[in-house]
């Protein structure tokens, strides 16, 4: 295996290929917990899509697994080492190429942090939507390599519907550029569509150029507190129906979310309330404050009692549960964090069923997600040092799917598969559905060096 | 070759087939002129999925090619017939089979009219944006097929960003769903976007399944004229560079076209303007007017001749020039319609290249389209009748094509490859990606039946 190390060091600028055993294995893992994680043979930093290149022509040539990596901020265990492997990180491209005001486009590297880039657009009027939770620290690559949601989406789409194109590095080395800069085009087939939420599978992103849009208004922003969290999905469900525009921020926290954050740090808020909404509308001054009042008066007929913030800095003061539910359940121990979207008019029988889940299994389960899109984020919390609960966890966690497929949705809204969805995306996609999948696997990476074993499993396939 | 007509005969209902030898040429072709077609076997009419699946099982098991059709108003050869084939009419299948008003999405048969489903959905207050100028007997597989564009993709994006799932038969008459109802999923790879826009080389789609919107409020209008192509361009660029939101209509219209149009219908346009633009926004009363007063300084200050229309009727009358350039050009003669997209600021240099090769070759080329995306028809007049004519306004196509590459665009935006652009289409994506495409090709349709020839050639590939 020291033949590629050697072939590596003579290719790449010194320092690149990282073998110290403490570096590589901090880099060993992103942020899903329980996920196998294998011993890497070297951490590469590569500084350019012609390093990426000699990487993987080398990887090919010898036989050895890549597994590419950002921030490794994902929760799937996408980013995680396979035995033998070469992480590579794409951390050091982390440039702005360029910011066209005229085509309101961005062509990037995939290091830049999403938050980077949004700060620069900013400065020209111009917004990048996408908006993971993760985005003040992770990257635009790991953001396309998932497909990323956040809590834009409910109106702006999500990271594929904002990448125009892209440099790839396939498996073999050569490299290849996707879709095109222009706001529209039709020629070929779309590849860019492919790579994105591939999750390093296919190719490795070495370039995205992303569209922009014009700079919404300051959001304004309004929470209604319900008895019960069928009456808050309700309201959502009339809301999302309406043919009024749709709010720029649509998301639900359940009872056992906001306990949680309230244990972190105390908002005030009421404490017997089942349910908690929270709207914005950024259609500005003339327009939002009509919206926001629509949601209170469509809250209130449904039992709500609503709050209208007075301005943007009230407003993001509401905001602070829900941004403090990350770091609040971080706090809180271990936790499952799922991932389910269901058609919203099934949004309050998923609600029902994840709490007749938690009673089941005896196990804290906060249910918090971007309620407009029907896409909720269960997350079930348990004591790591209890192989009870442990089993009890990973039990609650299936049962979650299962109910999220049942009701006609997706094991995964906007996370991804990674290691810890794999089984049940073969279970999704159904037989034909997967043979295709491991088809496009086999023609981009027919040596499996790519993520092997991520995202779908290669049996009945040749090696 | 009459082995699969019989096969076909015991395996679908009467009638379905017909061999009647005018109707199946009555079938041969799409739109495009000058596209070369063979001599179909017969015309199927599908009825079913399972017939579909039946169609293409068969096909594979003889090797017979099926050229899948809609209502065949395209505009590259993509549906015209390949020797020996079946031609397989999905016009039958036209059942809106579900439209959702809580999840906003509607779910249909290949065969629905766009305007069909327009109509259907506007009755519950929703709205399906995709509206290429075939909308009115254009079918949604077929525009599935081709990622159809049209008027309203400055603001609402193309047919592709309104696809959520579909049905597809594979060529060996597998039935595979791809996609999902939710708002949001990134379970697996982005199959639903392969299958959009692959003109029916990789399968026969059989059931789509739409995203749509709150239905906007009827647009105002405004037109201005130039005295120079390149001023209205220049207010295309700046208006599509602002900050503000973008205006839901912004197409050009050149001399020639508005000359055109002027000797089928006199619409009292000033007959010494070299550019016409119409600029709509369906912002509502309370913003609209706002709009377009921006729009006519912006024009004004660019020696713009604004006009504002005092209503939605008035704007109507202002677009009858726009609507009216297709039966126009149908009048005046025969016509090469192109469909290049430029990067917005390269508009300009467009018209003006465009307008080169008009003098150069001495034939008339209207250049009209969707200038807020940078995506334009140059459409070449001549006389069929003419060879030297016609060699000419070949060379002129050839010409605008590569003008489009050279300025950083695409030799598509919205129409299609075809047959027509197949060739060019092989410059545009360069050798790395061209292998990608024959891949996916060969992966999808391993005996090549699939609407063969269309989109790329397999040269270099097994068979």
């Amino acid at each position: 295996m020291t033949g590629i190390l050697d072939a590596l060091a003579e290719r790449l600028p010194p320092g690149a290929v990282v073998t110290d055993p403490d570096v590589v294995a901090a880099h060993g893992s992103d942020h899903a917990p329980f996920c196998a994680s294998g011993t890497a043979l070297a951490l590469v930093r590569a500084a350019s899509t012609a390093e990426v290149s000699a990487v993987l022509e080398l990887a090919s040539e010898h036989g050895v697994p890549v597994v590419p990596q950002g921030a490794r901020s994902g929760l799937t265990g996408g980013a995680n080492a396979v035995e033998g492997c070469l992480l590579l990180s794409l951390e050091r491209m982390d440039a702005i190429l360029g910011i066209d005001t005229t085509e309101q486009i961005a062509r990037v590297q995939p290091g830049v942090v999403n938050a980077d880039l949004s700060a620069a657009v900013a400065g020209h009027g111009l917004y990048y939507p996408p908006d993971p939770a993760s985005w003040e620290w992770s990257t635009i690559g790991g953001n396309a390599a998932t497909n990323a949601g956040g809590l834009c989406c409910v109106k702006y789409g999500v990271t594929a519907d904002f990448v125009r194109g892209l440099e790839v590095v396939l498996a073999d080395g050569r490299v290849v550029r996707t879709g095109r800069p222009t706001a529209k085009g039709v020629a070929g087939y779309d590849l860019t569509r492919l790579f994105v939420g591939s999750e390093g599978t296919l190719g490795v992103i070495t370039e995205i150029t992303v569209g922009l849009r014009p700079a919404p208004e300051a959001p304004l922003t309004a929470v209604a507190f319900f008895a019960s969290a069928r009456a808050a999905c309700t309201t959502v469900t009339e809301l999302m129906a309406s043919t009024a525009p749709r709010p720029s921020m649509l998301e639900l926290m359940d009872r056992a979310s906001v306990d949680v954050v309230r244990r972190y740090r105390d908002l005030g808020f009421p404490d017997d309330a089942e349910a908690m909404l929270i709207m914005q509308s950024d259609r500005g001054a003339g327009l939002a404050p009509g919206d926001l009042d629509r949601f209170a008066g469509l809250a209130a007929a449904h039992g709500g009692d609503a709050l209208v913030a007075a301005d943007a800095a009230e407003g993001e003061l509401l905001l602070e549960a829900r941004r403090s539910l990350a770091i609040a359940l971080e706090r809180a121990g271990s936790f499952l964090s799922e991932d389910v979207c269901v058609p919203r008019a099934a949004l309050a029988d998923l609600m029902e069923g994840v709490a007749a889940i938690s009673a089941r299994h005896g196990l804290a389960i906060t249910c918090t997600g971007h309620a407009g899109d029907g896409n909720m984020h269960p997350t079930v919390l348990f004591d790591a040092d209890d192989p009870d609960q442990v089993a009890r966890s990973a039990r609650a966690f299936d049962e979650i799917m299962e109910l999220g497929l049942a009701l006609g949705g997706t094991i995964s809204g906007e996370h991804g598969i990674g290691l810890v969805k794999r089984d049940w995306l073969e279970t999704e996609l159904g037989a034909v559905s997967l043979d295709l999948h491991r088809g496009i696997k086999d023609l981009l990476d027919p040596k499996g060096i790519l993520n092997p074993g991520k995202v779908i499993t290669m049996e009945g396939r040749r090696r």
